[in-house]
């Protein structure tokens, strides 16, 4: 396959400025940033103006209401960008964190220290302000990113690229430091997937669809964070109103996001007596349910589930449910049905978390927590480029540290091997 | 491509058998491995038997001696892979470890625990005590193993997989958490490494063809241990004495390896004192040169190098030569042809060190030490599973913990997401 030339002289620049970006002073890293925070709010009607052009063409399209409210900006969303970065910059410099330290045995010092990966290819969809946070988290990192948003944000992601870029570049950093891909077409992410010359990572944020697509093709490391079958589990022994409150949240606060609950499993010991309460807050707030025969008799008139609406990511307002008898029946039934993202076990009874929070397999396990809680900015870890279900290198909600490497720095009096 | 019925069954065993592996305790793990080191010298006939067979396939297909003495088993090699099950078992359990530990705003208590990655895939070639050494560090993690040996140490590596398999199903472990896969066949190999739903990760430990061979095709993670293009650079301050012991045990001590020096760098301000005395001593040792015009000045008569000579792994002893003018002209070329390996500078001069350290980018830099010093066992940090030259998950030398990942663990009381 032919590799677009275009495309292989942008990654060239990338690794080049990655080298300098890699050596970078956090004191000039956040001076970078600061600008860049800066110049969107003195620029936003260079950005209100590219995003009416891209809301313009949505909008001829048909795409639903859901997609252009994610398209959409305003002076106060661009503001908020602005907040996101003075945030990252603000963040401790994860770069030269010496990651452990100990003396060998024949006298060598030996470290490991964190380091930036290199050249970052971040491949997502639709929301503009993926833009402005991937670029600011990697360039904290250390590193140089290849940015290939949607092409329906095209307009959206080049204003707020460009901007990004000459600010930082006003404070010393290489304005190749920040690419965008401007060739939407989806063979260029094929082929920036296989440049592992100069890509060290790709991140691949979107549909699970277009996540694996990039996975079976890539021979760069993908980080993909995909599909979230989140669980909510109401153990026998689980407070109720705090169960309910937590099952409301966990469907209904953002049905459209990967930490939102697509089956709730309830205890037989405690079914009769939480069911048809929740069933009915559920409803009322617009949720279709799909139950098993047990729960079915507890909430009359509710669709029957299939073996298909287990492994579902409903991204919408249904809800499977079904009724388990033990903890190691819940987690029997996450570890095979779920996505490895977010699972949450509601009970009083200690002993039943920790066999929960042992057993699920998963990025995030919760006890007494909305599974919307997984989240960088919940958890005090400031923005996050995503939340990664692989498990290997980022697991769960993935900062800036996550975007490095680490490597051994050893020093000795001339020791060789004997 | 259809997927061999057998390998398919075997990874869902396997699978089932992870499930069972991540929960035990350490206690467990620790009796478990003891019963396999004792059971090896126990059954040391029956081993060297195995091996007999491999070997005599091997010398009726004319192998090399080199490749002879990495199959050959005797008594003392197998007390030596038992002695490393002894150690690998006193290691500290890597599973449970809280990574991090934080209280959030709300009031969540949040954990980054190490849990098991599930299956692991191990591909390796030649040398039985890898079959031993892979199960081990697998099993300390938590993991189940399916264990893809080369065809020529089959009769070994089965009777090794038999030996290990039993005894740790005599403390409770289950069997199925160490198999091996007896079809020798390439297509196996791909298919496993295409087995995603059912294997989490594959290690691939041998030549760069076959490494990069399996990272096209997997669909699977995979770690690999791959070429060790590694570097020696004699800074113009360098201690000349330690400078040589260190040149001739990178490059002579054990050529064949990862670890081992293929390619020299001079400061200019010193080649004159330095290269002229190493390239005899280098001669006497069997080592033939191939240098850039400036080090053939020095020391005539060696052949001249190529553009081929900087990015190749010779394993041999083979060593090439350049002069340089700066600290950073070496680690713009160790950056430019290196594999991201092991990298030396032998200085006294503090700054030009840390220069070398922070700009070299590979799994390990090193101040006045021998390439090969680069080992879990040197490092202490016990058996290793191979030195990874990727900067995802893990980055040069592997153990245990590397065969785990983290997940956060969050409790609250009733949180939900505002």
């Amino acid at each position: 396959m032919k590799i677009n030339p275009k495309l292989l002289s942008l990654a060239k620049r990338s690794k080049e400025a990655s080298r300098k970006t890699a050596m970078l002073s956090d004191e000039i890293k956040k001076r970078a940033l600061k600008a860049a925070s800066k110049a969107l709010v003195e620029f936003d009607a260079k950005i209100l103006a590219a995003n009416a052009k891209d809301m313009a063409l949505a909008k001829k399209k048909k795409y639903p209401a859901s997609y252009l409210d994610r398209l959409f900006l305003d002076a106060g969303r661009v503001e908020a960008m602005a907040r996101a970065l003075e945030e990252i910059a603000a963040q401790k410099d994860p770069v030269g964190e010496v990651v452990e330290e100990w003396n060998s045995k024949d006298g060598i010092k030996i470290k490991r220290v964190r380091s930036p990966l290199g050249v970052i290819g971040m491949i997502y969809e639709s929301r503009p302000n993926v833009t402005v946070e991937a670029a600011a988290l990697c360039l904290k990192a250390g590193n140089s990113v290849i940015l290939r948003g949607g092409s329906e944000s095209l307009n959206s992601n080049k204003a707020l690229a460009d901007i990004f870029s000459a600010a930082i570049a006003s404070q010393g950093v290489p304005a190749d430091a920040v690419l965008l891909i401007e060739n939407t077409e989806r063979k260029n992410i094929y082929d920036l997937a296989g440049l592992d010359e100069w890509v060290d990572l790709i991140i691949a944020r979107g549909s699970e669809e277009m996540v694996n697509d990039i996975q079976k093709r890539a021979t760069v490391p993908v980080l993909g964070h995909g599909k979230g079958v989140c669980h909510v589990f109401v153990d026998k022994s689980a407070a109720l109103v705090m169960a309910e409150d937590i099952v409301l949240n966990a469907k209904t606060q953002r049905p459209g996001v990967c930490n939102a609950m697509e089956t709730l499993l309830v205890h037989s010991g405690i079914a009769k007596g939480f069911l048809p309460a929740v069933g009915i807050r559920l409803a009322k707030a617009g949720v279709a349910l799909r139950g098993d025969d047990a729960s079915r008799k507890l909430i009359p008139g509710i669709q029957k589930a299939t073996e298909k609406d287990w492994p579902a990511e409903y991204l919408d307002l249904i809800l499977a449910v079904k009724v388990v008898d033990s903890v190691d029946q819940a987690v029997d039934h996450i570890n095979r049905y779920g996505s490895g993202h977010t699972d949450t076990i509601v009970t009083e009874d200690a002993s039943s978390a920790e066999r929960f929070l042992k057993g699920v397999d998963s990025a995030a396990v919760f006890h007494n927590l909305s599974t919307r809680m997984h989240d960088g900015g919940v958890f005090g870890l400031g923005a996050e480029i995503g939340i990664s279900t692989a498990k290997l290198h980022a697991r769960g909600t993935t900062g800036a540290r996550e975007l490095t490497t680490t490597k051994y720095i050893a020093e000795g009096t001339g020791q060789i091997r004997k």
